[in-house]
Parts: structure tokens; C-alpha cells; sequence
């Protein structure tokens, strides 16, 4: 959420990267509707981003549209499809078998979009060997060569606060370079590496300042002073 | 992700309250290493962003720190959290009780920061009645009054795609102005009300372009082009 300002690898801004999944998704739902061509103004007033700020974003990519004649949703689904390298699927492994890291692997929302779970991993000797869903939990111990047998590039976190750095930087070492992190802590990750997190109490606490301001304004905050 | 310009309440940039969080967590770590007086400049490098950056943000909630002095830890944290609302507890309720719903309510780590989720709710039948945890399934006819009932400012949204605008518009209907929604859509929201999406195949798809960028630049791409 913060380092927006980075640069990705060949100089486009991290931020558009990170607003090309939001772009894909409704693309998706505009092919559903059988929508064919869709302006940049139809599109930006889905994505809630100025027309403007559409048309910049894909200019880094090459040229999807026609002026004036808006983006074939179709074409322009694929080509951000092949943009961010989302016409394959990818191998994802879960480290750290809690109840959090079951409900992970356990996620229907995953395979469907291309991201395959086929590895778990614990140190805990009394998760390694049982079973999650299909899959036999491994000893962390095994991480390097069970990475590499798998042709996993994606680590999925999902261990306790105080051992995730512990265990991105065993990753890191390991040579993954894309890291989603459950954990709720900010991993320190070389430049190389993308971490991203998920966290659920961190976006709840970046609403609860709106909710308080609501409440100044409703005059019904006890401490308001007039 | 997308809306950073919208300004919220009091004219304090959305973005710079997105941050503010993150400060706090950075603050509580310095605070178990009995760190008392941290500089911009440590904050900085702990946050990955520019001393000149924290020093703005936090211009805007008043003067936290003297010039040249550093701010003291115990003290910042406090005023931030009281800044953001969270020196008190705020009650959710989750709206969608399927595997993901129940690990929600099972997730352990809302309470300690103050998010106590006091009910669950279904618009299936074969769901209403059952317990998750402590709580009993509630029938989704039953929201309004359930959420005035149980001081709900909060909700969290964990049914499928399909069906989550619907239940953020019902939401909304009964005064609803915090919404946590784990369904991977972009739901349509008024003005004050706020929504954070929780959503973890948007994350992987913003680190694939990264990892695509890398094997490219690597050379062992078959599609690349010399």
C-alpha cells in the first residue's frame, strides 16, 4: 500500500500494476454482459478512475484502442491477460498449517484464476505428515528441494507474527520472489522480491477513523467539543 | 487501492489515513523493544517510506515531535489510535456464513485489536440456527434490527461474487458506513460510505507481471525475442 512509487522492472510505475487486475476483472464481467467495445469513460466510471487516467495507465502497454472508438473488451481482456503473465498458472506453496493456512488452501477462489495450491508446509512435527485437503503437509525442512520439485514461485505466508520474517527470509534465500503474506507484520524483503499482504484488521482499522469523523459530524461523539 | 485522491472527512487525504495504521503497528513493535524516542528518519526506513512523508502525514493530527528531537513512541501510539478510533472496541458482523465466513469468525485476530465479531448471518435456511463459535446463525431478514441491536458498525461481507452488491446495497439500506468485504468484486458504494476489499487473488495477480519481468530479463522465457 505504501510503496507506490516504485518502479516495476521496465520503469512502469508499481501503482498501474497494481490497477491492471482491478482493469481485468471488469473486463471479465463486460465480456459476461456481452459487451464488445467499451469507452474509456464507461470503463473508468466502473473502475472509479478518470478516463484520462485509463488512457495513460494502457499507453505503457502499447495501443488497445482506436481514437474514438473505444476498447474492444475482448482484445483488451487478453492482451492485459498476457501483460501480466495470467495466461498460465502458476504454483503456489502454503507455509504454516494453522487454521489460517487450512482455510487458505482450502479457498475455492484460487485454481479458477489460475493459481494452483500443490504444497503445504509446517515445522510443527505434529502437522508434517497429515493431510489438508489433498495435499500431505511437508516439514519445512524440505522447502528448497520441495520449491524447486514443484516449480512453485509463489509462497503464500500464513504463520505467526513472530516467526514470518524468519521464514521470507528462509523464502527469499530459497529464491522466491513473490511473497503473499498473511502475517500481520511488514516483511523486509530485498528489492528483487514482491510481498504483499493480506490483512484484514489493517484495512478495518483504516476505516474506523471515517466512522469516528461520521459520528463528530452527527454531534453524537461524547467528547465532541462545541 | 484505486481511490487515494477522494479526500475523506476533515480534508485529510484517504491515503495518509491508509498509512496511519501502519504507523501505529511500527509504533506497538518499537514499544516491545522498549524503543522510547524514535526519529522521521527511523520511522522511515522501518515503513519504507521518506522521513519528509511521515512528517506530513502526521502534520495533519497536530505536532507529535519536537524539532530535532524525535517522538516519543509510547506517546505517538497513543494519539494515533485515538486519532483513528481504536482506543475503544467496534462490533462486526459477518453476512455470509460458507467455509470462508467461518473462518472469519474463527480468525483469532480481530478481538485483540478491539473488532469483536458478535454475529453471523444467512439467507439459507440449512445455515440459520446453526453456531459458529459462540455465535448462532441469524437469518439475513433479520439484519437491520440484529445490527441496531447488537451496536454493529461494521460489516463484513463473505458471500459469493454474485451475490455481494445485492448485500452491500442491503447494507447500506440500514445505515451501514464500514463494509470489509471478502468477495472478489468491486462493490458500488454512496460517498460516505467506505469499503476495503480483502482479496487475496487480486494480490497474486499484481505479482505475476513482476515474475514474468524477471524471467524475461533472465533470458528463460521461450517467447522472448532477441
Amino acid at each position: 500500500m505504501i510503496r507506490t512509487e516504485s518502479k516495476s522492472a521496465n520503469d512502469i510505475p508499481e501503482v498501474v500494476i497494481l490497477r491492471l487486475p482491478l482493469y481485468m476483472r471488469v473486463l471479465a464481467q463486460l465480456q459476461e454482459e456481452n459487451v464488445e467495445v467499451v469507452s474509456s469513460k464507461d470503463l473508468g466510471e466502473r473502475l472509479q478512475v478518470t478516463p484520462a487516467q485509463i488512457r495513460k495507465d494502457l499507453s505503457y502497454f502499447g495501443r488497445f484502442g482506436k481514437q474514438g472508438r473505444g476498447y474492444n473488451v475482448a482484445y483488451l481482456h487478453k492482451e492485459l491477460k498476457s501483460v501480466l503473465g495470467l495466461d498460465r498458472t502458476w504454483n503456489t506453496g502454503v507455509i504454516g498449517i494453522g487454521r489460517l493456512g487450512r482455510a487458505i488452501i482450502s479457498y475455492p477462489g484460487f485454481r479458477p484464476q489460475g493459481f494452483n495450491v500443490v504444497a503445504a508446509f509446517d515445522s510443527d512435527p505434529r502437522q508434517v505428515g497429515t493431510t489438508v485437503g489433498d495435499l500431505k503437509v511437508r516439514d519445512t525442512k524440505e522447502l528448497e528441494e520441495s520449491l524447486k520439485e514443484l516449480d512453485i514461485e509463489i509462497a503464500i505466508v500464513a504463520v505467526p507474527s513472530a516467526q514470518s520474517q524468519q521464514v521470507v527470509d528462509r523464502l527469499v534465500a530459497c529464491g522466491i520472489k513473490a511473497i503473499l503474506n498473511y502475517a500481520p507484520t511488514q516483511a523486509h524483503v530485498p528489492a528483487d522480491v514482491r510481498v504483499r499482504n493480506i490483512d484484514p484488521v489493517l484495512a478495518l482499522q483504516t476505516m474506523t477513523y471515517h466512522l469516528k469523523s461520521l459520528a463528530t459530524r452527527r454531534g453524537d461523539d461524547p467528547e465532541r467539543l462545541d
